[in-house]
């Protein structure tokens, strides 16, 4: 779900978006052109996820057969590195689980702010023999240094809000309910600002701080063939025979799950 | 007011220097080519602050009138540059508010302390409509990440000393009766090394962590852009007429402040 | 010590290592190429100590005389630049005194982690007059700022373990006596994922945030020069009087030691 601020004539407070929005380049396409909006924050309407991993489900043609966006990446790298530069603040507000793409969409974003008892963030793709795909590689050694991004990425586990805090995951952990009201006093406070000072601020901090396109690239490439192997294959067939892709424990404890698939 | 360590026989232990010295080349000069100083403390002589924004009541030209320094860049970019890069150890001690040009300074020295009660660092640019213009963009996500500099910058907001602890905005937050004796202790230590060893070291850390000046020269411009839109000059004029440039309430919380400006 | 995960049939569970491993380019040549070691950890047989600092009672030539490794570069720095890109996770467990190649061998690992009670690192060389020469000025800004790096650099002094975690010096400080079961747990459960899928994701990682070698080259060229100066000399020649590179308190206590030099 994404709120938009100020209210915009043309989105309305409110977007219900889900899932759907991480795929949607006409939500990233408004984003860059809408004249009246300065601040939109990512939250979830489903109870116990911010946004989770793909859809293990769907064929893998309908994920690489789409065509390539304005960036030249495929659709979802493309959607996250505009996000990153559009000329409007971004804010997740994460409570629940941010896996996968979840935290992908998370680390796109301008800013993070975790539920401190509700939040949970991980890459798991590494514990089921996948390469990630939307940019983790690039962003969270710039975030929080090689080593913490190492130890995300290749312990592939799930990760509460205050060591999220301490690592640079998000810029900070509130307690929950504190959490909605401090995201949107800033989001206000942000959005009561002069929207060219804001463009041209984050366009500077942008120069100094994104990751290149080709690695974006880079990564999503090495996802992309780590998806056709038989090691993720056979990892991800036992996840989904243990309660995968369901609700349940399986999605509820996901990096304890992955940590047992090789044993 | 500057402290060098050990202490010069031209310098003497203290320099009175207050707000003139960030506009002062021959300050940056005189670090450059002393063979006594290798350390050299920025704090404060004025209750409640360790520096603040730039002098609004001056004139526009008399800051864009100058000629460049040494680096090419106009005199205040320049002098900070050169702090970075110059064979002497800096530290800033920051009690009071560092705001704007204070904060920049700090940013631009190797070394920050604050006082746990009585600091407080902020990018206050944006909300008045202006682009900070002294390298933030380039010096804030080095040294916190992309998210948190973000937040620091287009927050504008007033942060204490224990969260710019936690963002990396400072080495470290130190209980006030602790500050001056700590940095004394530190600044006395390297000022017992030897000098060569303190800027060959000092200088392959620039070459691993420094903007390159193009950044710098980048943000500056945008700054001067941005003063002479009608934004900015209307939030300023609100502000004046609010206490702004005064000593009281708005110089005090300032951040609180520029957040009423545009609801 | 190494440990390695899982146990391969060439290498045993745990060889032997202390400090030769450092200078060893057969054991960093065996890490590239075995075909079953996923992580590997370094620790400790030595009561107090993870290592320490060079020989400085060997002669220069024979650190100098050695011919370069495959990387260009001499037998230390080549060492630690291939650590860094191995195809193999390596983890530091920090319990004693990591100082100097110490210090930089658990730098260039992917991952540290540091006893609350009993790790101590340090980079102590520019307390001898020394530049330090297996790439900390590269490294550390990376992992903590150019402000915490310098601190760590210049002020050369003994760092603890929750310091070292705020400052992102390690991943994170645990309680002595968790802290090996945190990390057989973390290097078991990598053990068990796919060794391409882990491979790739560090390769890329490594393309976000490794330094390049030219200069990990100029900070050990720097140092070479160095030692041959009267100032590095003359301060070992006094530590040593005071019990440096024997057993004791002036290498218990290295920080304060060298501080006491130039007094």
């Amino acid at each position: 779900m994404a709120i938009c601020y100020p209210s915009s004539p043309t989105w309305g407070r409110r977007i219900e978006q889900r899932d759907e929005a991480v795929r949607d380049g006409e939500t990233t396409a408004r984003l860059e052109t809408d004249q009246h909006v300065k601040v939109v924050v990512f939250d979830s309407a489903v109870e116990g996820f911010f946004l989770t991993h793909y859809d293990f489900l769907a064929r893998l043609e309908d994920l690489t057969g789409l065509p390539p966006g304005p960036t030249g990446l495929q659709p979802l790298p493309d959607m996250l590195v505009r996000l990153s530069r559009a000329p409007v603040v971004s804010i997740s507000l994460i409570r629940g689980r941010a896996t996968g793409v979840g935290s992908e969409l998370a680390l796109a974003s301008d800013m993070r702010f975790a539920s401190r008892e509700r939040a949970i963030l991980s890459q798991w793709e590494v514990g089921v023999g996948l390469v990630p795909g939307g940019g983790p590689m690039a962003r969270l050694p710039r975030l929080m240094g090689r080593g913490r991004a190492l130890e995300v990425l290749l312990g592939a586990d799930d990760m509460r809000g205050d060591l999220a805090e301490l690592y640079g995951y998000v810029n900070r952990s509130l307690p929950d309910a504190d959490l909605d009201g401090f995201v949107d006093a800033l989001a206000t406070r942000i959005a009561s600002f002069d929207k060219r000072a804001i463009i041209e601020t984050k366009r500077l901090v942008n120069a100094a701080s994104l990751p290149p396109d080709v690695e974006i690239a880079a990564g999503w490439d090495a996802c992309l063939a780590s998806m056709g192997r038989t090691a993720a294959q056979e990892r991800i067939k036992t996840l989904m025979e243990r309660g995968f892709h369901k609700p349940g424990d399986a999605e509820n404890r996901l990096g304890y799950y992955v940590g047992q698939l090789g044993r």
